[in-house]
């Protein structure tokens, strides 16, 4: 007969709180600035009117901001707040009885059925002298009472109306609510507050050894700077290089990924790990601390961010295979496991065994690898196959990293099964690599970027969307000529707001694969110097710089969720919007898929969820080619060529900002 | 720098684990010999093989049952088990990584391409030998030591090779697992286990004192024993009575709800108490607690469950204002405050506070009403508008009740908004009514018989489908005549395991309201004694005994999962089916919606779905008239008239019953 030790008399129930991942194990995602619209199911037995608050703050803070919830449709409510700095912040929940209301809601029916008494009014006395008790301002407090004795006075229920019903008494004993009995959600659901740069970004990603003066000479930091203009003006805000570390040599990898290396081959820079040193090491051809230091400077003077690739795992000359042996699993002969996909075999690498008796010290030294180019100016790191190490590595160093330095960023590169690429994305990852590169057509893309950006997914799952990486250069890239190059970047940087290409070979168009049926590039970089032609006539440089350019200026492309499709008949043109927060800026995009072919046809676009007249013409126009058009109604004609242009990002009429609902700035 | 107190070598995710309900907040309901099929997202990084285990155990005990779970697509993994007893069950998801399977993956991989070396044979001979440290039987242990010695022999790998892919090394490297790293599910997830009665119930609620000689004569215990035989015969196994207390004489209501009885009035059985006593006693004109005792004997004799209805609310009268002033709310005026539904007014009702300074006797005395009827023999009991009492109450209370008393079941009569519905069946209650009353078209039927049975929804909320209630005369059945009460009855009885009828004015058809609008019957027996002639000729008696019969012997209409509606090109014509779990007994519906004229057309049946062959013609009987049909393929001819019969029921061909899953009985 154990009776619950807690209070019952806390009546309210709160369930079905959204945002939540995975019932508050892991933290919803947002930048500066965004905001969290929290909703929840909250209601009581009976016919009591009921009172919450989502009550937020700074984790670990004992202060609290608290926002009045507004009731929906179906025992819904919901609240929404901004978050202002980076960091974690918590949200939870409370609600209440609220007695006052449904006292006043009955007393209004009672009013109008004339059967209002004098003890009607008495009870609300008495409520009203309690909220006194509670005012925490001396007028408040008096007038209250005040008004608990005039209805408590000798007068007709006519009489005692005109008191009860008055605005400024709702206001107060909305003010002083008895919270005697307070149902609080189960447990406080964390946000993680990042950089905008984690919502809107556009990466490009070089070798800095290939802009030496031809592929002959090893390119350094301070040829890479000269590289930094070039892409901060092609409108990029993120410079991604290749691990920067000692390239190991014991089976160092040759041109090709030849199993034998010549005389003279650089190697693989993820590689890593000579005798120069290790993770923390920079390859002496590509220079020092002070001139990576310097090229670190010179991007942040472009307002480019500098991410670096971590790549955990080492070549045979590594210094932690000598210091760490323990950290390597070690075969029955005595040597070191090296990577394997049975049959195939990698000696020019060593996994790390995260089954080590020694793993507290693996997983310190690990965490100590990010710590350190964080100190050198790194923000950003991109990290090699996260989901060959194991995930409570990851979350714990994230988590830790990120208490301390809540402005870095961590993109995962897990071409993977999507549980596993999800599970990275929740316990910490900040952006995903997806599988953007073989979505090509149109049913693929509605079906992928649906999930991304409108399921439950977006809360923790940011997609950083590349037609190209060093090691995957698909077939439709290889065969779809210059066209193919156009319409993917279109694709990458309009449908989402964080991309990136792999450059030059992107801009210059490189799309001969090793052999047929192969995604690696022939001379691929990874295993040589490359010396790209930026000033080629065929480059893509001026369409992707136009692009970018469209993607600073229009809020509308530095969002995921604000995404939706619609309805073509034909199925090579692709179309979707895109809007800003308030709904000020609006883009259409109107995207040819066929690569050879001119495509005409159709759009269908619902003008109320857009906010377009619907009896009226309205103004679009193409940000890409400056030309405008009128249209009018739901269905307009679109034509276009392949070899021209990809698409029309079309820019609707200028429309007045949207009334955003009010939010608190916590 | 705080590392993890936790083993960081656990590698391996459990995620997604279902049935689970709000995380395992509240259990998931089952009745005895009910299968729970578990399933869950369960992966590690890198390629590694894994195994999992589900573990099963009675709640509390310290002894688990462990089901090895199987991979199905995607990192989706399951195990079934079934729950043999009555009480509460946990269960929760071990896995690891195998090491021993992921090397004899990639042994087979190199064996395919002749790559396999001698220390690929060594390493799995260390596992080996360590699993042989792991037997619990000696010569298993020696069978491992003697493979481990033979595969560190000097031999060629060709000479390994069949020692180490025997059978019997796989079968003895599984039973001794290195589960040193097991992932644990994060929270013991709960099963509640009812009687089968909770799946599959058949109830008849009648008024006992409408028993007697004539109108004027209040029945009793002994009258209402001579009913039960025509209840049994009908093939019913649950026995309603409304409240069987004492009726308050304080603001007596009249018949018709006459705010004045006339002298001689019985008054309402839901105005409880009066100074003959309160929820613990027996209203005298209906007799004693021997009187009681019998009647639930004779009814136990036939095979009848009798349900108690438990109305938490009293009459003025009632013993509990006098004793437990505290209970209730008091005005400024020193009265209590009536029952209210604001301008409507109903005095002779009082509620209970819930928020009494006394919240703690209160739960303990109502709480020990229903031990009080339970220790008289009652397990069936009917709440009466549980949604106007508090939440906490109710979870406490059921929850105290059913680890004494596993085998009693509450019935929750909240006709109110879904979310509160659905609150109460997680808290505890074992059955709920549903808005089925309301559902009278065919969208309406689907979608609603969907989310209950199709959804998430059906791992707590087991619907309880009434066409009638004692509160309850639909419009439809007010306006259709006698094929109205055929249809509905007809639809209760075969798309719910578990419904109800009001009787005998259901069989009778009685169908006038008290007023145009109003669902309340003309001279209703919750205000007044009725005679009913139980033998009128068109009473629906026999088609009722005859879909009790065939619910009774066909499996198929015993639960509610397997229920799956298809495709008519007549709006007017549902057609649904049900099959046994081991799909041996399948019956398919098809039922007439218009109760005034005859309905023809086509039904589609997805054959390859239910088993049946796409190219050879199948049997049906229908178990109502015993006719038998030859149809062929997918779309057949159905023609139904109102006045005859309200559908077919019929019996596909018997099928051999199908291999169901291995499961572990606990």
């Amino acid at each position: 007969m154990t009776l619950p030790q807690t209070e019952g008399r806390n009546r309210v129930i709160i369930e079905g709180i959204t945002p939540q991942v995975d019932g508050g194990r892991f933290a919803i995602k947002r930048s500066v600035g965004d905001l969290v619209r929290v909703e929840a199911d909250i209601f009581t037995d009976g016919h009591d009117s009921v009172a919450a608050a989502l009550l937020v703050h700074r984790e670990g803070s004992a202060q609290w901001t608290e926002i009045p919830m507004e009731p929906l449709v179906n025992d819904r409510w919901t609240a929404s707040f901004r978050v202002k700095d980076l960091g974690r912040y918590g949200y939870k929940v409370h609600a209440w009885v609220d007695h006052f209301a449904t006292w006043r809601r009955d007393l209004q029916k009672r009013i109008a059925a004339q059967t209002d008494t004098r003890v009607d009014y008495l009870i609300g006395a008495d409520m009203i002298e309690a909220a006194a008790g509670r005012a925490t301002v001396e007028p408040d407090a008096h007038w209250l009472n005040d008004c608990a004795a005039a209805l408590r006075a000798e007068a007709t229920p006519i009489e005692l109306r005109p008191i009860a019903t008055t605005a400024q008494l709702e206001h107060l004993m909305l003010r002083y609510p008895d919270r005697r009995y307070t149902t609080e959600s189960s447990r406080e659901l964390p946000v993680t507050v990042d950089p905008v740069r984690a919502r809107f970004s556009s990466w490009y990603e070089f070798f800095p050894r290939s802009t030496g003066a031809s592929a002959d000479v090893h390119g350094t930091f301070a040829d890479a700077e000269k590289m930094l203009p070039y892409v901060a003006e092609m409108g990029f805000n993120v410079v991604y290089l290749p691990p920067i570390h000692p390239i190991g040599h014991k089976f160092r990898k040759g041109k090709n990924n030849n199993p034998q290396a010549e005389p003279g081959d650089c190697g693989s820079p993820w590689a890593i790990g000579s005798a120069e040193g290790g993770h923390k090491a920079i390859h002496s051809q590509l220079g020092t601390r002070e001139s990576f230091g310097h090229f670190i400077a010179a991007a942040r003077d472009l307002k480019l961010s500098v991410a670096l690739d971590i790549a955990f795992q080492v070549a045979p000359d590594h210094p932690y295979v000598a210091q760490h042996e323990n950290w390597f699993k070690k075969r029955p002969d005595g040597t070191i496991q090296y990577a394997e996909n049975p049959p195939k075999k990698y000696q020019d690498i060593y996994p790390i065994d995260f089954e080590s008796t020694d793993w507290k010290g693996l997983w310190e030294e690990l965490k100590s690898v990010f710590t350190y180019w964080i100190d050198e100016g790194v923000t950003i790191f991109r990290v090699d196959n996260p989901h060959t190490k194991a995930f409570p590595f990851w979350e714990w160093a994230i988590g830790e990293i990120k208490r301390e330095h809540p402005e870095v960023l961590f993109l995962s590169e897990a071409f993977t099964r999507p549980k596993v690429m999800y599970r990275l994305a929740k316990i910490g990852f900040s952006q995903s690599y997806t599988y953007f590169p073989w979505r090509n057509d149109k049913e693929g893309l509605i079906e992928y970027l649906t999930e991304t950006s409108q399921t439950d997914v977006r809360e923790y799952f940011r997609p950083n969307q590349w037609p190209n990486t060093p090691d995957i250069l698909t077939e439709f890239l290889q065969t779809g000529g210059r066209a193919a190059f156009m319409v993917r970047h279109m694709l990458a940087s309009t449908l989402g707001a964080n991309y990136g290409i792999y450059g030059p070979a992107f801009e210059l168009q490189e799309h001969v694969p090793i052999r047929e049926g192969s995604e690696e590039y022939l001379n691929s970089e990874k295993y040589e110097i490359r010396n790209w032609d930026l000033e080629k006539g065929t480059s893509l440089r001026p369409l992707i710089a136009k692009v970018n350019a469209i993607r600073n200026e229009n809020p509308a492309l530095q969002n995921d969720w604000s995404l939706r499709f619609h309805y073509t008949d034909n199925p090579e043109l692709l179309c979707y919007s895109k809007e800003s927060e308030d709904r000020s800026n609006l883009l259409l995009m109107v995207v040819n898929l066929d690569v050879h072919y001119t495509q005409s046809g159709f759009v269908t676009l619902p003008l109320v969820d857009l906010g377009l007249p619907e009896d009226a013409p309205y103004d679009l126009e193409d940000l890409l080619t400056g030309r405008t058009y009128q249209w009018t109604g739901p269905r307009n004609y679109v034509e276009l060529h392949p070899s021209h242009l990809p698409g029309h990002i079309l820019r609707i009429q200028p429309r007045p900002a949207a009334q955003v609902s009010t939010v608190t700035v916590v």
